[in-house]
């Protein structure tokens, strides 16, 4: 295992340790693995939590921060974070307006992190909850019923974290964060499998010549393997899919060109040049993009697109300020 | 070879088209593969261009912007851009004031930026040049008569774009960069190689169960090789010769910790916890930071540590507004 890493046990707690020694501005807790901002957003504003299982950084702990999340909770790699935890986080950040979890359409996230909002609302805090199923690549999956939630979840971390800075209530952040959820989805493609420190071994085998079409964030099986295509028809197989699930033409959207952790940059910029030539072809309107790790699986080479239909609304969040170790720019 | 591109000759262009459609802010010259601001900075500023060999992204065409460089000139994946290109970046982006050109000691790179500069000099264009040769690791190298330049090329092109943004002139800009790089030093390491796209195999072989100390942005030997050691043991093989090499003791310092493309981030995070540590016992104050993927050797696993020795100035400068694909804040 090519890693740089101590023992398997000790990567998610070294690497928040890391992450809080390289950000004075986000506060860790080391306890419950709990990132928060270190100051905490104006009391009587709605607070924004996330987590889930870790190796898909900078997702979620890298999003703390102004106009995004108020606190990330870090499971260990690939694995829920327990409810208590969650909890510990919904409580460390509720400013006394409320508390919205985005979760990941995972089957342990969605119960742990149900078991928390009533474990807060027994302390008399409320909480509203996003299940973010953005994947369109399979119905069901390893560990997810229904459609997994994937790349989505950044575009819409950044736009509901918008909404809350500018004091919304809760009932409409939760709307906002619905109708998000409904206007976006994601396909994502796999070259290599990655590698869990504790498992030690890669996740699946994949011949040096073939390539996983619809992979999931932990190396769930996608839709069909085949040997690796050129770009332009990796791009296809990426786009057409999410075309075929969400009628986007016509209009702006979002687009996200995301890489799983082990695929340059130069290879990034370059599927963008296709799927964004795609995506014009076929009428979609691409008012804003990101290219980049955005969220990853640990080592995986590859890459996933993820396509939001956007409108004023949308594009005036997006355009917010936001201040995180993974995304930045307006202030 | 598990890439995402198309023909591996096409890939720069290809490359360059997707940084064009993602970035508006930015301008490219798909005949000459230069990369400007797509407005220019003010007439009788001092202009930045650096440039070189594909495969570093977001190296150099990423650090395009406000407050850091002008232009950058790519060449093909590895390979020093020719003179006459170099010259059409300096023509483009000359404000009247001079340009800098800032240049990795490599030889292929040292030779046509100074073929470029000679050019430039012949149609009137000032150009002052700083040669990058931060890194500790050997004294000659495969691409390089002396030492190589590698990091500190990210931290120099900040603080000097800087610098040109305040409208200090070439000569007091040439001796900020000449400092600068008399201040910083570099040293990395590889788990696995890097694939040249038009080589399709890599650069290397590495067994499974070692690692190279000492390695280049190209892949290029470096000290050692040995078995895969834990993090703890990389952050020293790091640290110690850097420090063997800068008294930087007592004083505040930038540090980098740059990921070489196929590590992620988690590593990287965990990694710069355990450089810190050392770094703050060997009495380094480590005043500001950078963790993530700033210089790349394409899909290569490993990192780099870069420490530069900073004072008021540079602090100042590194906090001014920056505004680039890779790097961003303070406005």
């Amino acid at each position: 295992m090519k890693k740089l890493i101590n023992a398997p046990e000790d990567v998610l707690i070294e690497s928040l340790r890391g992450l809080s020694l390289a950000h004075p501005e986000l506060s860790v807790d080391f306890e419950n693995h709990v990132i928060t901002r270190a100051t905490p957003k104006e009391q009587g504003k709605v607070a924004v939590v996330s987590g889930g299982g870790s190796g898909h950084e900078p997702l979620h702990g890298g999003y703390v921060g102004h106009g995004m999340l108020d606190a990330a909770v870090a499971g260990e790699v690939f694995t829920s974070p327990t409810p208590d935890r969650v909890q510990a986080a919904t409580h460390a950040v509720d400013r006394g307006a409320g508390v919205l979890h985005i979760v990941k359409n995972y089957t342990g996230d969605v119960m742990n992190f149900e078991m928390a909002a009533e474990l807060a609302a027994a302390e008399g805090i409320e909480v509203g909850t996003v299940i973010v199923d953005d994947d369109v690549a399979v119905q069901d999956s390893l560990y997810t019923a229904g459609r997994r939630g994937v790349g989505l979840t950044v575009l819409l971390e950044k736009l509901v974290g918008a909404a809350a800075e500018e004091g919304r209530d809760l009932a409409s952040i939760v709307e906002l964060a619905t109708r998000i959820n409904g206007q976006g989805r994601s396909m994502g493609m796999a070259l290599t499998s990655c590698t869990v420190p504790a498992a030690g071994k890669p996740t699946f085998d994949l011949p040096e010549d073939q390539m996983e079409i619809g992979i999931g964030i932990h190396g769930e099986p996608g839709r069909h393997r085949e040997p690796i295509a050129p770009a332009k028809e990796i791009a296809r197989m990426l786009v057409e899919p999410i075309l075929g699930d969400l009628d986007a033409a016509g209009g702006p959207a979002i687009v996200m060109l995301n890489g799983m952790g082990g695929s340059p940059l130069i290879e990034l910029y370059l599927m963008y040049g296709e799927v964004a030539a795609l995506l014009e072809k076929a009428g979609v309107q691409i008012a804003r993009n990101l290219v980049g790790d955005y969220i990853t699986s640990l080592d995986m080479a590859g890459c996933s697109l993820t396509v939001l239909k956007a409108d004023d609304e949308l594009l005036r969040l997006w355009d917010a300020p936001v201040r995180t170790p993974g995304l930045r720019w307006g202030m």
